[in-house]
């Protein structure tokens, strides 16, 4: 029997096309390829952290067709074959079965982890060994698993996993039962869950074998395993047609709190995903606020400061979010930022699309 | 013998090369050439107004090296001959001696008006008849006139006027004596002056023939007059030379706060010297704040938002300014706009020529 590292595929998902980062993230440069990983983009930083276990061979990237040939050139080690470009958008669902049933075919007995491309995370060797962890949890006992975070805050802004009983330790890891999926909480909640050991942010990092994953979605999304099904049967450009036509669901709602086999391991690296520009400031450590590309500032310590070309230069705004761009500018207090989205809805109504 | 106005020179001042306006104004284009007057330069729309009362031919600009192409630009109908390039700027007192040196030679009898270039007034044809009852006064009493803006604010950035018993009334306009200029006063005296009867803005603007003002500056600045006769003997690039070495000295400080043969004509019009971004909305009567180029805001009712180029998006900042060319980025609140200068001189002290 093959140990489980050796029959792993990471797949990236790095079809997000985010515009709380607005103006920097466009419709063809989205927020995993920002460089807000030391310099590196979000894309390259996950690529480069799992890159020590799996071969490249072994790592699948799927994106869509607008971002296709950034995301190429952000990661030219990646075998063509590798990138993966969804005819068009139906939701996690629909591309983790598109990758699984691909699996399927072509590598019996693989392991699949999926995981975000835009998230930062702080230590990558903890990371590798969750997944190892998660990987051999997942081999054994043909459970979903997913890792979900230590919550260090009562965020209200991300889904919770409520943990069961302890299943197993797998190399110093424990492995809990998830009893369920929940929402994003209120305030309330959200205080009652920071402060229990029964409950981890849900980061959106899965491992499963393809065998699971499959039966799950036959069990769970039988229209979109009959769609999965028709389209390995069809190919070419008709497989991309039928594609369109996929249920679009998340494979959270679709799948994860649905199925009654789901594990978690519980991991306490930093992480984030970097949900707003003042979110960048506790990424980045960066107390006295942030500063990238070329800036000037006077008595602004703490003002999200961010150029992709022309100075900026703030006097007396310590509460402020300036992004500067050749041909557009933001300019929000960091308690607004998520309304850049409303925004870009804006200028969506105003077909501005020379600056979307 | 001739009437006034067939003699008048119009002199406009427009060496300038203010700071305040940084990012918009530059070295090369300073904030006369700035379009602040309803899509006009200020420089164009002070020519213009004063164009209906003397031809192409008696209006002369002094400007610097600088900006001479810019300025000549803005005014092709200006006779080259016209456009007099300061060898170097030495203040306004040797720039008024340099042209009234240079009019006593070629227009014997001449009158001259001297205007700021980056001035705005709500009013031309009042300034108009101002101006000719200024030169009637001027050409009738031999004496050096000004006008003066009646406050409307007790303002601490301007200086003031003083004036004394009444002299005459010429077409319906009070000539007034001053009795003393008064430099920038502190809060409690502006406030005084504003509610006085008896207290003007200093404008900047002033009549004389050219006869009074060569007199004024041989009897209170002989050095300068020395230089400047010394000049008009050399000729040429000597001539040149001999500028450079003329005492730097303002017109209000060297020559008018000595006179004792000031008058004064109030002046009722709207009236801003635009000192500041936010003196653009007054100026521009923008209660609702200023926009001027591509801008889209939300609940940003009051802010200052001006682009030459790339798009301005702003969010809940009512009492920001934000200012964007394509290479720079100013933010500052409103309450600290002074402050550009001293964001100006960090990036000289920084050597950042490429936004200077």
């Amino acid at each position: 029997m093959p140990s489980s590292a050796e029959k792993l595929f990471v797949v990236i998902m790095a079809g997000g096309s985010g515009t709380r980062f607005w103006p920097l993230s466009r419709s063809h440069r989205p927020k995993q390829l920002l460089p807000f990983a030391g310099g590196k983009s979000l894309l390259r930083a996950t690529v480069d952290r799992i890159a020590p276990m799996v071969p490249w061979s072994r790592i699948v990237v799927v994106t869509v067709a607008e971002v296709a040939q950034a995301v190429a050139a952000e990661l030219p080690e990646l075998p063509a074959a590798n990138l993966l470009v969804e005819p068009v958008g139906r939701d996690t669902a629909a591309c983790v079965g598109w990758v699984a049933w691909r699996l399927a075919t072509e590598h019996a007995g693989a392991l699949m982890a999926v995981l975000p491309s835009d998230h930062v995370i702080g230590d990558a060797a903890a990371l590798r060994r969750t997944l190892a962890a998660g990987a051999a949890a997942a081999f054994a006992h043909g459970a979903l698993v997913t890792l979900g975070v230590r919550p260090t805050r009562p965020e209200t802004g991300f889904g919770y996993l409520e943990l069961g009983g302890e299943v197993a330790a797998i190399a110093g890891q424990t492995v809990r039962r998830v009893v369920r999926f929940i929402e994003k909480p209120d305030r309330e909640r959200a205080e009652a869950f920071a402060a229990s050991r029964n409950h981890l942010w849900n980061a959106g990092m899965f491992i499963w074998t393809v065998a699971a994953i499959e039966r799950a979605i036959r069990t769970h999304l039988p229209e979109l395993a009959a769609g999965l099904d028709a389209m390995a049967a069809a190919g070419g450009d008709e497989a991309a047609r039928l594609y369109a036509e996929l249920p679009r669901v998340s494979i959270d709602f679709g799948v994860m709190e649905k199925a009654t086999d789901v594990l978690a391991l519980p991991v306490d690296f930093a992480w984030s995903d970097v949900g707003s520009w003042p979110g960048l400031a506790e990424v980045l450590g960066a107390e006295s606020g942030v500063r990238i590309g070329d800036t000037l500032s006077l008595d602004s310590d703490g003002a999200v400061l961010v150029s992709d070309g022309p100075l900026v230069a703030a006097i007396g705004v310590p509460d402020l979010v300036v992004v500067a761009t050749r041909d557009a500018v933001l300019v929000v207090p960091k308690s607004q930022a998520q309304r850049v989205r409303e925004l870009v809805d804006r200028l969506r109504d105003l077909s501005r699309d020379d600056v979307l």
